[in-house]
């Protein structure tokens, strides 16, 4: 019997990777909607193997429960977060999830390094001059990327990106992590603390997950510890900045210039539109138009190639369990 | 006798170093102006024995005439450019000129590189949203440029550092140049036309000097057999380009994205300030108010490295004219 997989809410920039999949899969009938997952829209998948799907919107246990009558519990989702399932329905209802727990470290790495670089050289600063008829290049004079010193805070696999693209500017960089990888060990990236990591680097760019130990890492006295003229790089967790103490060495002209793509406070913020509202974080609003501060909504990851992976992986995975074999990232139900 | 060097309209990004070459000189006198060298301001270079300039302004029979009945002859520049110099004046008054024609390729080679990474990931239109305050991310979707095939055209320096910056990207990188430089060769960088690499490349840039044979070079022939959403970058030279045709190439959707440091109609409107008067060129403004146009002044060279060494290299040619030794860059006079 030929096998059914349909999905839920297709953006339309993820279009052609649905139809990449489903050509390299004759065997298997792929259908889908730009709809999200609702009680009501669940009975779209009829006929469906397993489905899937990626929503900001919950998964209530009406929503599983709608699948479960269409006698559908294979779910596999296109993103990494499943927060927003009800796990002890989909327990109860025997539903089997799969996520995307990485889709392209690359898509971060590269974004951190041309907004490391765009501080560097005053773009924003310039671009706003131009716009407004202002085609005089003094005085804003860029700095070399070939001239820095950037100290990586993580050498896992976004940091190592990172640093590869930032050699192939010329810099030079340092790194510093407790877990030493041994190939760059050897090479001799590491400094042996994070405050002989602060005295050297012209630019600070962290690669590390938020954990208990390290919440405001970048906090008033790393910064005092930092060279004048910093550039603090934040394309990794919002907790680990303590974004006061930045606005303070913003303020002093101790940092040259900030670079965050998150925020400790970006949870209903991020990725709204706020253009007929009140903006709801002053602080933000204020980072925002600052000429050396580059705020992006948490949009590093997101690039033709991640939400390629994010599509693929996510029908590959949902034909795994259709077949029932052992799926590349299973989720723990319940 | 102490040797004496007098500088004309200093910038406030060039002082430190002017005062690092005379920290690195005590046996020279160094002294220096922001006012720019006329027929009034010579008088202020009394008992030096050679000028450092650089300005617009040109250097006329009059100025000249002053700096030498000031007994000054010896005058280095501190940029390229030397059509502003009534050199028939200068011969007559036996002065001796050098320039600095190399000031730092990387500046250039890193710009044209940021901007590439920039257009690629769509930062003009995602910055436009978030000064807005639209902070949501799709559809401004990125293409990385680790996927792309980045055709450079011309490997000199410059063409050099940009492939390797694109390579520390992680981007496919294939070039043509008449001369092929054999290192380059041996590494099958080289296609073996132009219409080759149209025909591969995802960017194209231009890292050739203007001559008479590649004026618009870049016209709609070439941009016909270009890829559909080719990515176009012009930090070399203005006359490279027809820009009339890139419009076209905008605007019916086959070019992806224009990159200008250099325009054909640049001179006299670039390095202007037009903020309290008519733009004086309607097809330039349209350019730059395009969200998938990055427009630079001629900018890309002006970095604190290069303005180091354009000071530096002046002061050191100037010192060699004084001491009677050959200048490293002299400029023909006459």
């Amino acid at each position: 019997m030929v096998k059914k997989i349909f999905a839920f809410s297709i953006r339309k920039d993820e279009e052609p990777y649905v139809k990449e999949w489903a050509k390299d899969h004759p065997e298997v009938e792929v259908e889908y909607t730009d709809e999200l997952l609702t009680p009501e829209t669940a009975a779209k998948a009829k006929g469906a193997d397993g489905v899937v799907v990626y929503q900001q919107l919950d998964y209530t246990p009406e929503t599983l429960q709608a699948l479960a009558d269409e006698g559908i519990t294979k779910m596999s989702l296109r993103n990494v977060g499943v927060d927003n399932i009800d796990m002890a329905k989909a327990k109860e209802l025997g539903f089997e999830i799969t996520n995307v727990p990485v889709y392209s470290p690359n898509a971060i790495a590269e974004h951190a390094a041309i907004q490391t670089a765009r501080i560097l050289r005053q773009t924003k600063v310039l671009d706003e001059k131009i716009a407004n008829g202002d085609l005089r290049w003094a005085p804003t004079i860029g700095r070399e990327v070939r001239d820095q010193t950037v100290g990586v805070i993580g050498t896992g696999h976004i940091g190592r990106v990172y640093m590869q693209i930032m050699e192939g500017f010329g810099a030079k960089v340092i790194a510093y992590d407790p877990f030493e990888n041994p190939e760059l060990k050897k090479q001799g990236y590491y400094v042996d603390s994070l405050d002989d990591l602060y005295a050297q680097a012209d630019v600070v760019s962290l690669h590390v997950p938020a954990t208990k130990e390290n919440f405001h890492m970048i906090d008033k006295d790393a910064i005092a510890k930092m060279k004048d003229n910093v550039v603090i790089v934040n394309c990794s967790r919002g907790a680990l900045v303590d974004t006061d103490a930045v606005i303070e060495g913003l303020d002093s002209g101790k940092i040259f210039g900030f670079i965050m793509d998150t925020y400790e406070d970006e949870v209903g913020i991020f990725n709204e539109d706020w253009r007929d509202k009140e903006f709801p974080d002053k602080r933000l609003k204020d980072l925002i138009d600052r000429s050396n501060v580059l705020v992006t909504p948490h949009t590093a990851f997101y690039t033709t190639h991640a939400v390629r992976n994010m599509v693929l992986n996510a029908f590959d995975n949902n034909l795994k369990l259709i077949n029932g074999e052992e799926a590349d990232t299973p989720v723990k139900v319940g």
